[in-house]
Parts: structure tokens; sequence; C-alpha cells
């Protein structure tokens, strides 16, 4: 979706990936490598104006690496990291008194039960790094910590289960001089711990709506992305806790493409090549988001689109990749008057690209 | 801009072009060859669930060739040649009873001259196809016939210099079984017989408005087109006159990209391949487009993306054609409460990618 973007203001993109036909290649060159392969990365920014990152697997010692070569790189590997370790994330940000939950970096299965007993059980452990939409993310009684911990690999992050009352997200693009453009909170709905469903607005008193954008703004300013930074949050007992950051165009802002005068794509392109940013105006009152996900029949929701664009007022975006159960396919944006209106004309769009009945949908 | 759409969507584009880095080329793959070499339309046409044009340099008798051959080709043969051979166009939709301009298809110069001394001096001739941007048309005084007859090949069609008070467009997506989806006009304005400006809504009374969208679908239910048909009207005296029509997305129709819940690329591509058309609501009250066009320096408008991204609200596309004086490059799109903050703040964007300082860009 960025390279669709780019394409779009006439901007070249090259991607790095071993796959030749990865997502990606639909509007950019590939160079066919790993991003783990040293030698390629170096050779790959040595062939480019400016680089940036769509995941986070990539260690940050390349990432610095790329630096000291004198490669434009953003986000930087100092920001980066804050996305690819999730403890040194959290450290950071206890450090910088940001509110988060309780939380102890466990340096062995002992750590866990010291925390446990006294935060109370359950506890949640995430890996320090390799976690997405879900994995390496484990709900963990006091008696599952042996298995916990062999699952997790060292030093993972433990924290309190927090009661929240919803989850939102705040998405930041912040230039290299330190001028950010922040998009007001959306609220986001997970289901085994990966986002399916966001909307815009969240449903938080103009105060903690405040509150929000301007700790996310806080956020970048305080690790010096550059680029777009998506800042996941609990709301719980009226108060904002920053759970997780992502330093990149993320799901949470995928709606921002249909929803406002600038989407978080052309956004982080502008903000990675040293452009000024784009208006963070909204077009209506109202938008949803719901994820398309490969049904456990392995079916292509392409094979679904003709039903999918029956439904008036919806935007399908489907990202060619082949259809594999549980994969992110695509998604479906709507704008409307109210959040409800929305959800429902995505949903109904949604549910026929991934094949669900009605009923079943509504449940999500 | 139709392949950017489809990518989108998922949907895989082939484009058939002599130059294998066309634009087009950035989100599609690219069959090198010439449209006008049979053989490889043959093959192209072989490989695709669809063929469509977005062009008028396709010779009739190629698209009757897909078509007996079994191609799934939108529009047709019978509707393109409503594009591509102006001439037949303007017989068949005086046929049709159809308001056009008085005219009639010169057989020699003589013909012409009778026209005139009848209708008035000037006259307008425009060559029955190979026209395109103002090339192929010209304003003819009685002394000129012999010149013009020379220019602009045999058979032109010569009208009435009409003298009307605005130009509008409409623009009409219609798939196999006869659906549609109507655009609500816009105002254009020509340069040198270039489309340069765009704005929604027209200034047109409401009845005025009806009557022009009505008009439209008329014509694309008439000539039975598939795809997106745009119809460009002249008001005079507060009545519509036909003028031309393009059987694909039309530069009068890029401002639906951001201004419309369904753009016309979109549109497009859902009538030729056969799916639910999409809603056509507008997202704001008003919206303005501004092309991009080369100036006499051959500066490249990339180079001045940083300038026309400060401006806040406009939404650059820039094609990465090389650049040319006087070659459409790109374009520039503004959202807004009324048509003059519209187009003053894609004016102001699209001036600074033209290199043209602010006073002179007012005067266009």
């Amino acid at each position: 979706m960025t390279a669709l973007a780019a394409r779009r203001m006439g901007v070249r993109v090259a991607v790095l990936d071993p796959d030749p036909h990865c997502p990606a290649s639909a509007a950019a060159e590939v160079m066919v490598a790993d991003h783990r392969d040293e030698h390629a990365l170096g050779e790959f920014g040595s062939r480019v104006d400016a680089v940036t990152f769509d995941h986070e697997g990539v260690p940050v010692a390349a990432i610095a690496r790329l630096e000291r070569a004198g490669v434009t790189v953003a986000p930087g590997s100092a920001a980066a990291l804050m996305a690819i370790d999730k403890a040194a994330a959290r450290r950071r940000f206890a450090e910088l008194g940001l509110p988060v939950p309780r939380f102890v970096v466990a340096r062995d299965p002992d750590a866990i039960l010291a925390f446990g007993d006294d935060a109370g059980w359950p506890v949640v452990a995430k890996a320090a790094s390799g976690g997405y939409d879900g994995r390496g993310v484990r709900v963990v009684e006091r008696d599952d910590v042996t298995d916990a911990w062999a699952a997790l690999g060292p030093g993972p992050v433990v924290e309190e289960r927090v009661p929240f009352e919803a989850e939102v997200s705040v998405l930041v693009a912040r230039r290299r001089d330190g001028s950010t453009a922040v998009y007001p909170p959306v609220a986001t709905m997970q289901h085994d711990g990966m986002c399916v469903e966001v909307s815009w607005p969240a449903p938080l008193p103009p105060a903690l709506a405040t509150a929000a954008t301007g700790l996310a703004a806080e956020v970048a300013q305080a690790i010096g992305v550059v680029g777009v930074l998506a800042v996941e949050m609990f709301v719980v007992d009226g108060r904002l806790l920053v759970n997780e950051v992502a330093t990149r165009p993320h799901n949470t802002g995928h709606l921002t493409i249909e929803a406002f005068t600038t989407s978080q794509f052309e956004q982080h392109l502008r903000a990675v090549l040293d452009l000024p940013l784009g208006s963070v105006e909204p077009l209506r009152p109202a938008a949803a988001m719901i994820n398309v996900v490969g049904s456990p029949d392995g079916c292509d929701p392409l094979d679904r689109l003709a039903e999918a664009l029956a439904v008036a007022g919806a935007s399908v975006h489907l990202y060619g990749k082949p259809p594999r159960p549980g994969r992110k396919l695509g998604h479906v944006t709507a704008l409307a008057g109210t959040v409800p209106e929305a959800l429902s004309v995505a949903r109904a769009a949604a549910n026929r690209l991934n094949g669900v009945a009605a009923e079943q949908g509504a449940r999500s």
C-alpha cells in the first residue's frame, strides 16, 4: 500500500524481499534477497535515496549498519528498536515516565512467579521480539509458567492483565525536523491477538481523546521516530496506558486511506523522504475498517469480489497474497455518518469476502 | 491510474504498450508491442480475462477482430467507434435525436465553404479521428478553408462555433446488463483545446444538472457502452448540446479519485469485469482538479514535489512520464466546502509543480 501511494505521486519504489512475487511487486521493483542478508541490505541501501521497513523482522544491528554507511534510514535504529524489542521499549517508556501497565522483564521463570504472585494471576507474557498478530503473546496462569517460559524465549515482558474498557491507537507521522501530523484516536478490536476491526472516532470523552493524541506525539518525540508511528493504548478506568508501538504504517491506520485527506502510507513516505506532512482532515464523520482474513477452507477472497462489491459504500482492498487460513489478505473500509453505520457496511462486505454468513460475522 | 485501482482490489493488470517503461508499468505487467500490431493484440487478448483501452488510437477493426475471436472487450467496437471517429459519432447522435451543434461532415473544401456561408464564420473543424488535447481541432475562417482541409484529413466534422456559457462533462459507468452509475456534472475549463481545470459541482441550475446526467445516461444506453463514458457538453442559452464522448476514464473524471466514494477508474474496472458498480456519493461539498502540464523549460515536476506538498489539502498525482513541454504529467485535486476554495488549493499546488509564479497561474 505504501508502494501504491508512492506511485500516485510519481515516486519510484524498490523493495527487498526474498519472494519476487511479493505483494509489493505489484507496484515496485523487487530486489530478491532476504532482509537478514547483510550484503544484500547494504547493496540495496546504496541504490536508493531512503530506506524504510514495513515489518519488525529486521535486526536493529542491520539498521545501524546502514546508518553508519551513510544511508538515509527512517525510522533510525534507536526508534525502530522500540517496535522490534518489546522489553527495550517497555523499559524506555517507563524511564520516560509514560503510563504503562505494571510489568517486569523476566530473567527466569521465578521472576514470572514472583511478579504474578504480587500482581495477580493470570499475567500476560510477551516475547521480547518476533511476536506478530497475537503470536508471541500468552495469557499465563501460575501453572503455565514453565511452558510459557520455554515458548516465549529469553527475557519476555510480563505484565498485569489489564482490565481495559477499550483499546485505542493513535497514528503520528514525524519528520526529521520534529514536525508531526497526528491523526485522532481510533478504536481497535482484537480477536485472538489479531487486530480485526478498527473504527473512528474512538468512543472517548474529548479530554481523553486529546490526552491520547498528546501522549502519542510525546512518544514520537521521545523516541525520535521518522515516519509513521502507531501507539497502541489501553483505556483503563478513564486513564491511558501505552501498550506497544509500531514504527511503520499500521493495520490500525488502514482506514486513513479513505477517511482522511492524507493516508498513513502517504504520510510515511512524506516523512521518510523529508517532504512536508499532509493534512489529517477527516472527510466524513465516521469510518470503519475490517480485516479480510484467510478462512479455514483456504478460499481466495478474490473469487468473492463481486459479492463484496455489491455492498454499496464498501472500499475493498485485496493484497494479492496467496490465501492461507488466518493470514491477513485484505481489508474493507467504509465511511458513514456514524460508527455503527460504517461498521455495518464494512462488516457486510468483509463477511462476503471471508465467506462468513451474516449472523456469524455479526458475532465478531 | 486504472492499474493502481485494480491493484488495490487485488486484480492483476497486463498492458500492451510499445514502451516497457510506460506509466502503467508501475503497476502492471507490460507486453511490449504496438496496439496496431494485429498479431500482438490477438496474443494479448488470448492471455487475459477482459481487454479495455485507455486511448482512441486503436483501430475499430482491431477491436472487432478481438470480439470475433471471443475475447471479452469493453467497450465493444460499436461503442468505441463513437470515441474514435468523431464524424461517425456526430452522425449517430443526430440520428438518435440528441441535441448537437449544427454540423456537417465535409466531403470536400466546398462543403466547408457552403456550411460556413450559411452558419456564419468562423466555423470549428475537427479531424474525424486522431485528435487529442486540441490537436486536430481548428477554428476556421473563410480564408483558411484550403489550409484546414489539408491539415485535418478527409471527412472532418465542421460545426458552428457555439457561443457556450460553460462546458460540462458527465461520467457514466455502464455494465453489460445496462445498469449504470452516473456522477453529477463537472465544469471543465479548456486552454488551447486541452482540459486544464475541472470543478465540481458544475454551476448549473438543478434542472439543468438533472438534464445533463439524464442525457449522458441516454447516450450510454444508446451506444451500449461497457465501461466508463465521458460525455462532454456545451451549455448554450440554458440548453445542453452534446459535443463529444470518450469511452474510457477521462481527464474530466480524475477528481473522482478523492471526491467520490468510488473513482472513475474503479468504476471502469468494475464495469469491464462485470462487477457491481460502486457508490457515486460525494465525500465533500466541492472539489477541483488542475492538470500538471510540462513547462517550456522541460523541468520535471517531481523535482518540485516538496513545494507542492506544502500546500495543505492538495492531493498530488504524478504519472512518472518523462517531462516534455505541453505534455500532461500529472494533476492535483483538492476537496473543500466550496468550489473557489477547492480551486484555490489545487491551483496553488499545481502552479508550484508547473513552476508558475502565483500571479501567472491565477490567469488560467
